[in-house]
């Protein structure tokens, strides 16, 4: 057996495994300390209740002969796409049943969708970005060429007319910088695309923290997108359901690749490589969507936001530059005293027992960057921010 | 953007969307007619009560927040991949917890694994076979050749020395044919994959269903199989999770490809691309584990291969070849009176309103005959022995 040698090409661990490791290790030699973590975006907050009990009555219907689901679809239940179109039909964006398919959650989709395309194409990523964009097409041999983000473009890198690209990231509200892009710039992008005849992959996973309405949250609220773009979504953070798992993917029926429906081979791939999602975790999925569910949701978004507020205040008030922390979960910020991304990682974790992400970890233009996100509890902030202040 | 041509070698449709569709169409047709379904391996008993109430509790658990759990490990929760590894120990084989990697389901990991090596290897399958093992394989662009099973081996394909090959697919007991190799078989075959350098990718889905104590229910009763094998498990068929999702594929610690760990390149793919099974699921998953699941999940099999002794007599009693249906739920019949795969199936359909799966289906070595499963109701699988007998 022969391995695929691009896995040579990788750095030997994903970011949030080296990371999880170095944090083991600090908490093994201090075992008495309190490590507080604003590192990985996992969130705290519990399940909603109108979740909890959907998945509950859906566990009951699976014990009971005449309820019984054996496999599901493999777009997914239409239950729950059509959950997910009322919730974008919101936004004023109509989508078909069929082009939603229901994942258990964007990284799989994000890593998994490349299956379809060619190792020639170029990808197109920004810098600084979420390793998965570039990790899984290392592991294709794919060509990456890199949009660099920085202070002065607001770490919102826009198109070049003269860079060839084939399949294109975008994430907004953005991991790592919590930068969100306007409706004019993701329509440069999309007519960019357009042109190129190139794919533009959107992960709007952090739509549900825009709180701006002249922000769009969907891709597909931008003319033209449906030609050029699918968009992979996820309830991780917009309910909680890091643990959960549960995702979809947006695949439009005019999006082509010459005489190739992308979304039928999208279907294909996941008719041959995935069998679904658990029903009983599609239906705590749907009740995400209800009115209460959103609710509910909407409590613990506007709760992490609050901290955001505390975290970038508190940054403000100490002189750090930042971005993000509107809009978004994430707060950017830089490097106190010129220190690098680990430099400060480890004086954070050594001194004040505060775990965040190094900014190199997401790309060369994150170096010297660091981020915080808001989904640690209050109290955890609020002590955070006094360690942060203290800090020599 | 160029798509992955590879695909252009697929059939357009999986095989069991494929037969959906047809079955869809009649049913729409004949809005009337009773259609029973032995064709798709999808089972029809309820979730055991023991894992109705894991997943309940664990739900409960994620409404609250000292209890709720964010993103677990890569690899799975401990306590699930602990209470695998006491499974496999009744069976007198022996593994290290991080061996173990909680999965969505076996077909997942059986197209994903490949992820991990490289386009050149030469795929090993049999024939017939799970379309899985074909499709994935096509997608990436490997050569696959096979060996043939028929009837003067049972449908048991044994290795040939002067064959090359770099990845081999085993399935015992086997979907589609039923048939399940002996300790001595499986010993040639690991003996053969050492000598070759290559690698097993065994699938014990139906191990559950073996009640000959002298048939072997996992590739590493074998010796030197942790050397040359993975072992991809499922519960869909042990425990009725096939609309539950949830599976593990087992990847020996020796298990190397030159200088590479196979166990950590996979660990690397699954971290990058995947996030892991809800926790509500594995705790399901973990019951199922529990001397109490084990026993409600034997009797729903005892269910099971009490339908499949009832298709395999009345089989016998109409002069119809067929082997399966004693340690596996799967019976595997000759068409009668000389029809290919496809014209029983719309024989059977038209004229019986019965859905089975064409061998054709599975491969050339398949033409000319068919799949019929035991995971209907009893009242099913005695109306279909019914409808069989009066076929003109």
């Amino acid at each position: 057996m022969k391995i695929n040698t691009n896995f040579e090409n990788l750095k030997e661990n994903y970011l949030f495994a080296t990371i999880a490791e170095r944090v083991a290790k600090h908490k093994a030699d201090n075992p008495m300390k309190n490590i507080i973590r604003l590192g990985i975006g996992d969130v705290t907050l519990p399940l909603s209740r109108t979740v909890v009990n959907a998945m509950k009555k859906a566990a009951d219907e699976m014990g009971d002969k005449p309820t019984f689901r054996g496999y599901g679809e493999y777009r997914g239940y239409d239950f729950l796409q059509n959950a997910i179109a009322r919730y974008y039909a919101k936004n004023g964006v109509t989508l078909v049943r069929d082009e939603i398919f229901v994942s258990d959650g964007a990284k799989s989709d994000a890593g998994n969708f490349l299956d379809i395309f060619d190792k020639s194409n170029i990808v197109l990523n920004p810098d600084p970005v979420y390793p998965v964009y570039v990790d899984s097409n290392i592991m294709a041999g794919r060509k990456i060429i890199f949009t660099n983000g920085n202070e002065s473009n607001g770490f919102l890198p826009m198109p070049c007319a003269k860079t060839r690209a084939d399949i294109i990231y975008i994430c907004s509200p953005n991991n790592p910088t919590g930068a969100v892009y306007t409706r004019d710039a993701l329509r440069a992008w999309v007519d960019y695309a357009n042109e190129q005849n190139a794919l533009i992959i959107f992960d709007s996973a952090y739509e549900a923290f825009i709180s701006d309405d002249n922000l769009p949250r969907s891709i597909f609220e931008i003319d033209g997108a449906r030609t050029c773009a699918v968009e992979i979504g996820s309830l991780s953070k917009t309910a909680g359901f890091t643990g959960t798992r549960c995702g979809y993917t947006i695949v439009p029926m005019e999006l082509m690749a010459g005489k190739h429906s992308i979304n039928k081979l999208w279907y294909r791939r996941q008719a041959t490589k995935f069998n679904g999602v658990s029903y009983v975790i599609q239906r705590g999925a749907e009740a995400v969507f209800t009115d209460e569910g959103l609710s509910e949701c909407k409590a613990n978004i506007d709760y992490y936001m609050g901290n955001a507020r505390i975290l970038c205040d508190a940054l403000t008030s100490m002189g750090i530059s930042h971005t993000g922390g509107t809009n978004s979960p994430y707060v950017w910020l830089r490097c106190p005293n010129g220190l690098g991304s680990w430099e400060f990682f480890d004086k954070l974790l050594n001194e004040a027992n505060l775990v965040g992400t190094p900014g190199a970890g997401f790309g060369k233009m994150g170096e010297g960057y660091f981020r915080l996100t808001a989904f640690g509890s209050r109290e955890d902030v609020i002590e955070a921010v006094d360690r942060l202040s203290k800090l020599k």
